[in-house]
């Protein structure tokens, strides 16, 4: 773990320090600004995102670069104010990105994720970093993946409600960004299991998914985010230690 | 379901009678040839994938499409005998066919995939439909995805083991193909768990990975095969029928 | 030419096996599944042209991929059923098919195509294979086109109106796949000799274009089929003993 | 038949004029910019099929755009001078140009090419056509495409031998810009035929392709090049007077 | 201008207040991520633009969005630490980004660049919008175009000296983040005029382009970036008002 | 300067000569066919830039290839006869022709630009180029860049009326090719400023933007074209002997 507990930010380097980062590693997070109900802002993915990679960077000593601030946001369908990228355009740009870091003499990725609907493109994207840079290693991963999800909190689960604009995020966002939470206008949208994957204005008028929204209070976002965060960092702190593999054959 | 239990096979009807077909759902399988192992043939997920889609077909009469037969697979490195295609290019392919799908009075797509690194191109075709063609509804999932897993006939589980050319598809290969397959060439990969997504040539000179591949055996095979078939036939019965979701505010 | 008579299927090789196949060819079948008509089904190009890749390969012992079973038939129009690739996905399917092929070993290319609206995209698919890969050879030809034509079966030639769901391709069809051909709708179409090319849908309300359908059978179609296997075969086994070319000067 | 007999060329005209031009019909002439032996210009196939273009629009009145200078001419290899594109920058090109000249009304597309590396491109281009603008007709041809061949005239044919600055395209261009050919360095290259494509650096050191280079003269050059304008402008004219054809039925 | 002297923060809306913003303008900061020599971070571009941007926001009232963070700065060359994209993707993020934009409702387009090797992606973006959203209108400009030039200061132009890692981006950074400049390793390079546009990594060792750095200090850092937000804010401030423009003949 | 005073054209060589050429610079002329008012015609822009390219290489000995003869001309909106590219098939055109020369020896490229909406596309041209190949340099400008302008004509200036079909335009064409010019029908358009750039078809009912074009005269186009001929051709002459820079530390 890092001695000072401060998150390395890539573009705050100047060029000489940046070639001789003692880290090939780096954190590239990646979110999305779209609707996220009456209440919360248009950034909540990338603020989440972008502030837990910037602990797990204190806490690991891996560099992380700015945001990806705009992600796939397009099924959400015809909400003002969502700014979506066609996943080609996320591809283009996470290439281009891991291209120039390749450059720089990276060659660990990780491609931290704030919104899941990224998910298929980072995949895309990993796919090719594996193909192209043969000495490197990727791994795509939402920041809620490392943890073991809400209901080590004692809550009930919730399903795919867990997905949006939800207790969880604002929770988070009373925990990070009060000033931008309209607690006043939470509300909350009954989810139900289905087996296809709808646009959010297919099922969602408000464009919120989840159950007890203005229960959302800062003190359980806190322990969410920070359990974001150490988990995250206890996977990636190994991770940058994991020994590079052989591929020899070991029958059982 | 179906009442003749024979498979609606799209491209063995004629023009007028895929214009009068009754259900509006489609199967789209996605395969790959690449290799698996020493003792599996290039076509073990083209061949597993079409198997259950047609058997899928067979008791819901929803129409399959011949396979995708080539997939994602430039992960697997320098293998001889792999026919891989980029993930743009799946991604191109998939467009086109929904689009022409769609022009037939298709409006529910199923892409059953049989290749886990096509995943995220065919995530990404789900976002793509689901923003192009706003009258339809879409799902991307493994054909292994609709059942609880191996563990339920009482065999331990192989965590990540369970992914290539390993006891599973063995003995499903086993089932429908025993031609094809040389037991006598088996291995087994000491499967390890690890925070990257590795190549396959990083981790398996032999390309196999996971445990007691000599093991695998026909009768297994079949139920195997059987369940995923039953399994994800009624996932999609039921999908077929779900009604279409209101947006209305429902608020808990 | 091989003397167990049976394709060489490069699918069904195991990834060992295939880094050994004596042959540096390979053959690449390109079909279409689009409408043919009231009396065929959609499969027929890609059906035929496997057929015939198969035969092609049992008589040379060529190895052959499976077919790439979707092909440019946006130029039908308006009829159901048909599912088409842009030309430019076409090409980039068979760019990446090439660029696998030629990283096992494989030198020779014959794309064999089996729907003439695929020219276009293999033509551009070969030019970019003579610039990229230096040391290889190509050829797209069509399955058809080694042979005299159809008059020297004794009967007259239909021009263009030979070319779709004609007598032809229903001949060979009753012989290859009988269970698939709806005589009874069976109809002609009289063709015309015109400057432009039409869309099929601007010239053939019934998507047939040729005379005397209703004749077609199966012998005819077996004569057919067993020339163009015979025929192609002949310059396949010719092709692939051919001496690579010098570049000398050589006056006259 | 044009009253004045001159070329009407689309970019001498006004906006207005263009607006209101009689003709629907436009012709593109293709050409390229490539190595053309020891003793041509790099320009041989675009200003032939320029000029056979005028010609054509002379006797026609059907308007004639500047040619598309350069081509596909990657396929010539290692020779100095040679501008080539992609084929998928000239599918862009023409698509460009077609839809531009559709939007000004044009509704009839002759595709005249030069240079015979350049179809596999203009047919997807055509193909392309077909599809996007329902409401209009293309043909792509070869400027020699419309003649019978030279053996019409009295003298044996060369098999592929005709086809690369050879005595033919030698002949032309002592007929159309004498300036530019270097008879004392003309050489010929006995061709063979071979069933593979190849580069023309794999054949011939020389760029040349055909017999009897040396006995090129402007009098055999103006007889073929009249007889190509003569021919293609025939074709035309009777072209853009074509009933637009029914689908109706029309069995035999 | 707005009575309130604060940015209107586009992704700080919920998505109604996005759809009922008064402005149909918006402001689209694009920076780069790229050397800046020894004594600047990586972040300049983005940094300087942002603040202008915002600064525009605050006194027009015109919305703006979160920077595209990374630019087109693959013409430094070989430095560590710069992230670039190529020109074509920041042409899609660029395209990706006005079409969402549009679809809630904007119609006035200012694309504020801090990062002059973006001039030809952003114009190309321009040129696009103009043709695709017939409605909307458009202006790429630089944060230093709107005002006179340094020079204004009693201060010498430098010419070309003034680009990069200069006298005056060193001055502003000292004013906006004095805690990320390294004022100890500030140093020179003597521009010269030239002909060509090299890459940076062609003409300067240190990645700085611009004479007296040592001599840059917040005093004139603060003047130069109130003169830039403005003189800017002057301008968009009257672009929001102009009236739409009339294309009625106005002969002289 | 070169001796003979006659333009040096790429495309009148042959591939032996193309490859000895004793300059390793070459000028790309780049112009366009759009409207340009009702007198002047459709191809103003690549007669006069071709012309001053052919001038330049006369008097410099720089090869000219021929001209790129269509531009980005879509912002003009619905004026009919314009045949514009895309900006994305300028770049794949200009980057093929760049690629194609580079192999040929090339190392020194002149974009030598007669139409102001291509700049973005040719400045993204010059990236790609100092990116791709190393050992190059480029320079995109336009054939009025290098002069100071029309003012020293002792004429008042006109600002951004300056652009199109106008006095300048005109009067340049009359010198060139007064066969083209209707002046009958000459019109001007008061010019207005403005900070938007619109479509010209929002601003312009005639397609001319400029003032006292019915003034225009051979005269005044002679000497404006022969200005830019020598002024630009000072220019080349002096770059292709401008040392290659070093990146030594030169502070000052």
């Amino acid at each position: 773990m890092s001695t000072e507990n401060r998150p390395v930010r890539w573009d705050e380097m100047t060029w000489p320090e940046a070639g001789k980062v003692t880290s090939d590693a780096v954190i590239i997070p990646v979110g999305a600004v779209e609707q996220h109900g009456p209440h919360l802002p248009l950034n909540v993915d990338t603020v989440i995102c972008q502030e837990v990679a910037l602990g797990v960077s204190a806490l690991t000593g891996v560099p992380v670069i700015p945001p990806l601030t705009y992600g796939v946001s397009g099924s959400h369908g015809d909400f003002a104010g969502t700014v979506a990228l066609r996943p080609e355009t996320l591809i283009a740009v996470v290439e281009d990105v891991i291209d120039s870091l390749h450059a720089s003499g990276v060659r660990q990725f990780i491609l931290l994720n704030g919104h899941i609907w990224n998910n298929g493109s980072l995949d895309v994207s990993a796919e090719k970093l594996r193909v192209r840079h043969k000495d490197s290693r990727v791994r795509a991963l939402g920041y809620v993946t490392m943890y073991p999800g809400p209901e080590v909190n004692g809550r009930v689960q919730f399903g795919r409600g867990l997905m949006h604009a939800n207790f969880f995020e604002t929770s988070v966002m009373l925990h990070l960004r009060p000033d931008l939470v309209r607690m006043e206008r939470a509300t909350s949208h009954v989810d139900v299991d289905s087996f296809w994957d709808y646009r959010m204005d297919q099922v969602s008028e408000t464009g919120v998914w989840g159950r007890e929204v203005s229960a959302a209070n800062a003190e359980h976002g806190k322990a969410e985010f920070e359990r974001c965060v150490q988990t995250t960092a206890q996977a990636v702190s190994a991770a940058v230690r994991e020994p590079w593999p052989s591929s020899a054959h070991r029958p059982d």
